[in-house]
């Protein structure tokens, strides 16, 4: 199959989102002229005096960090959300507007100013896990708020500002867009089947083993089938569980390595600090999600090198997104790193 | 309303995709510390002896362009779609895929290497509307292509390899998402109301006069109440018309208009050659569409100047896209160049 796959221009369909997304894997040949992203070499001082994240440092609103020695979280100082804005309900004609509330966050995940997450121990990535738990948990008994996202962007590239490695959580009213898509999705699977269907995905994967990057005990990463960026994976428990708050010590444990296994893996791909978002996607917290199956995936631009990406503009803007290489071979890759 | 707007954290709809987007204007006083794109000056040269795309250059694959003295098209040497792609039907558990087959096109919209579509006479960017006309209504005549993706990728930072003057065609068998989610939109609005909803929603623009960049007899250039990016722009006509072919040349004429002042004011904004990624949307070529509403959209990355762009990652990726200027501030920026 993969040969045919790798000779043929197809369009593959996303069973989480209901999207498509089309696969032109005889274009890697395509030469490149374009533009060169540079490629900072990594940092190693452990602390940067000018970081408003780093410990003891003062932020710019005035207030100073403590020092910490794991994980920090605070409420970020120019967040999107505000949980006090004034009420807004505008519905004329075909305009329709209406207030967002909610609260924006910064965790930190490490006091060292270039401990990125695959150079944290797998216990230190635990720690994370574990202020992410929390903060989901806390969070969802919030009765203004049902939705909860947990993201990370890594990389100037990225539009992050600042290398100390952190994460974000924006929590908020209403559910977001892609949120909706994969809980309708999720959803008319689980009322056909009465089961989840990225557990019977993950099944399937298992057994076909061609889009796997690295299995534990009770987790397992891969290259999704339906993959939009080039080194996209997916990162998700083998049994069905809703949300991040369900997860055991054990399964906080093989999580974590899979985070650590994967960012070394993409690491050593480029050979550089490989930039990407990740984010977890997981039930809502207005209500019980009986079709939800937690996972955590990573969008990273990096195409053919450290200093080239992929660009997703215009035929991906106005169409649908569009890939070159193969999931099997980006699987593969990453695999055998 | 305004006011409230700019104070307030909301999401608008948009009516086209059923989509939502989170718009934080106090977010404009966030400082930024993060990446700052290059801004190389713009070239005057009107002719490029390594440039792939000038009159009687010789491309990639041995062909050599002909002395062209307006528009010149040709078969993209490296298109991400095939005409003769082998077929593939795979239904696999979880797994769909199938073959795509389509064409890929390049349009030089000028012989002059420099000369992009602000620089352009009226007269000249008639000439590539007449262009995209041909190719539409020649495309919509193969039963073998379903969709026809104009498009523009303008500057390096949008994946533009080569900045002579030049846009794109994907013309393919199946329709794309973007496309999919607009038809159900327009489609629901004119099965209840008998009319175009573009239509409609042009109408309620020109009397409220929030977002109107440029108006003339017969197109519109406004900021949408959704917009996305932080200068989108949608260029419209009043009257509702399906796709392209249907223009009259009065049409064409104000339309070749709209997009010269759109991409002057675009290029004063900043001072600088302006990047965007620029597409079509109109009726799919299987069937007729009564519901379709032709209309052509701007999405320019740049927020704050001409280094500082908007990056749409981690929480929009995740969750929804997120903007910090309304879109009643950028119209109005706009309006007054
Ligand atoms: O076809 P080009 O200009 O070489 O390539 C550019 O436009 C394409 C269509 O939007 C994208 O898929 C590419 O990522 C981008 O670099
Ligand atoms: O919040 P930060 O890191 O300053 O900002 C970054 O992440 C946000 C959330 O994905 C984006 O909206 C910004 O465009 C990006 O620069």
């Amino acid at each position: 199959m993969n040969e045919i796959f790798n000779a043929t221009p197809h369009r593959r369909y996303n069973i989480l989102t209901g999207e498509w997304v089309l696969v032109s894997p005889h274009r890697t040949k395509r030469p490149w002229q374009g533009k060169q992203e540079s490629s900072a070499p990594k940092n190693n001082i452990s602390y940067d005096p000018n970081c408003y994240l780093c410990a003891n440092n003062t932020r710019m609103n005035g207030e100073v960090n403590p020092n910490y020695k794991n994980t920090y979280v605070f409420k970020n100082d120019f967040g999107a959300l505000m949980s006090d804005s004034p009420n807004l309900n505008y519905n004329e004609g075909l305009l329709k507007a209406e207030t967002e509330t909610g609260i924006c966050k910064v965790i930190c995940f490490s006091p060292n100013h270039s401990e990125t997450l695959p150079d944290m121990e797998i216990s230190a990535i635990e720690k994370v896990i574990e202020v992410w738990q929390k903060e989901y948990l806390e969070l969802s008994n919030d009765d203004s708020i049902n939705h909860v996202q947990i993201f990370e962007n890594k990389g100037a590239i990225m539009g992050c500002s600042n290398p100390h490695p952190h994460g974000q959580i924006w929590a908020q009213k209403s559910i977001p867009n892609e949120v909706l898509k994969k809980t309708t999705k999720q959803q008319e699977y689980f009322i056909e089947n009465g089961k989840s269907l990225l557990e019977d995905y993950i099944k399937q994967e298992l057994k076909l083993d061609e889009r796997i990057v690295f299995e534990n005990d009770s987790f397992v990463s891969l290259v999704p089938f339906w993959a939009v960026w080039p080194y996209e994976v997916l990162i998700a428990p083998k049994r069905q569980t809703q949300h991040i708050g369900h997860l055991t010590d054990l399964e906080k444990r093989d999580y974590a390595e899979q985070i650590k296994i994967v960012t070394q893996k993409y690491d050593k791909l480029f050979n550089t600090s490989f930039p990407y978002s990740s984010g977890i996607h997981q039930s809502p917290t207005d209500k019980s999600y009986p079709e939800w199956h937690l996972h955590m995936s990573f969008y990273p631009p990096l195409l053919r090198s450290a200093t080239v990406k992929k660009f997703m503009v215009g035929y991906e803007m106005f169409g649908m997104p569009q890939r070159d290489i193969t999931a099997e071979i980006a699987a593969n890759s990453l695999k055998d790193l």
